[in-house]
């Protein structure tokens, strides 16, 4: 299982990755889920991953590859606007799934890549899309400024009940950790790291990534006195009158 | 969908049900999901109902006739500890599967009946079980004081972080409250009414109950300081460090 989540705010897009993958409860490893392709004052473009690590890997393989190609086949340095890449991300996964998908057959888990893009583009406002397995996608708006993919339940209440489009980045990022924090209490196939960026609105260059392993002290801080907190609250709601 | 929960503290059980049943987006209907048998001074037990509509009504149907035929028969009236009111649930379970199993086996539903089931009769502790649908069960111990069914992952991870067997009855009642707003944010097939019950350890008879329907005030009320106490809790986080 997985749990990535990006989060569009008026001032910037968060996004944040597990990096645990399980081929059975006997078989956990850690990977990486995020994918940055960055060109100082030009683009800043953020992938996140979920599904078959083999499907997902080869995607970002073949972006990569294309990039290193050049000008001659459109790829993410060249693509004009953030709908392009989305396209150019979707083409990808359906170039893998036209190799692997006959093959995969017989395996339950089948090609089931899926991923969350996002960043932004000179010239354009940030822009933030999920892709889905068959390679269509669609883009958050205003309404739903967010995306989650794998294991989203668990961490789902609290996003929806502390972020809107206005929530300073600095709440939003504490945020999306206690939906992290509360996702992998609940599953053990979310795990540690978590790979957090910051991109702040018309920056156009990464400047605040960090990863967060067992026991980082910030993150175990967090998570307490996340629970302190709720406790508390809890004492001060009014009580049930019968 | 279904969401019900059961909660074992130190000082009583807490349970509650939501009412909403549905084949499907367009047949949405209401339904109870919390059955009480009482019998003030010698014993109070609870059911809570998932799965199809038609087993679990069927099942406390057997079990209410069997009250109904005296002695004669093992019921919940003459059971002599809550494991035997567990046995006996199980037993109805199983007699219904027997007899609508086979007509159901297109049904994609099939007999998909669980129950949680708790409370206290006169000269044993309190106890609170998990029954699933093929009848057998589990009993909730110090480590894990609750049960939850159906629709469970929104609304777990609130429960894990506030409810200790030590917690308050007042506190845990609307720590499961809030529990059941998260869960019917997220699940359209969750839904008010939403029954609950405060059974106060040795008091023998159901004292505290309440029913929550769609704007009751209190509901309200704690829904909307829950969201803002969180909010205020996120902002006196302490900010990450780059």
């Amino acid at each position: 299982m997985t749990y990535c989540i990006g989060v569009k705010l008026e001032d910037g897009i968060i996004f944040a990755s597990d990096s645990r993958t399980n081929a059975g409860m006997d078989n956990i490893a850690r990977f990486c889920k995020m994918s940055v392709f960055e060109r100082k004052g030009d683009r800043v473009i953020v992938l996140l991953s979920s599904g078959n690590l083999a499907g997902t890997q080869a995607v970002i393989g073949v972006l990569n590859q294309r990039c290193a190609a050049g000008d001659a086949i459109p790829n993410l340095w060249s693509a004009r606007t953030m709908f392009d890449v989305a396209m150019l991300v979707a083409d990808a996964m359906r170039d893998i799934e036209r190799r692997d998908g006959e093959h995969l057959l017989d395996n339950e888990v089948g090609f089931n890549a899926s991923f969350i893009v996002g960043g932004q583009i000179r010239g354009e406002p940030m822009r933030l899309f999920r892709i889905y397995a068959e390679g269509n996608f669609i883009e958050a708006g205003n309404d739903t400024p967010y995306f989650q993919t794998g294991e989203t339940k668990y961490g789902k209440p609290i996003i929806d009940r502390v972020i809107t489009r206005s929530t300073p980045l600095a709440d939003a990022i504490k945020c999306v950790l206690v939906s992290f924090d509360s996702t992998m209490r609940s599953n053990l196939s979310v795990g540690m790291p978590i790979d957090l960026i910051c991109y702040e609105r018309d920056g156009l260059e990464v400047r605040k990534r960090r990863r967060f392993d067992d026991g980082d002290p910030y993150f175990s801080a967090l998570s307490r006195e996340w629970s302190d907190g709720t406790r508390e609250v809890f004492r001060r709601l009014p009580d049930l009158r019968w």
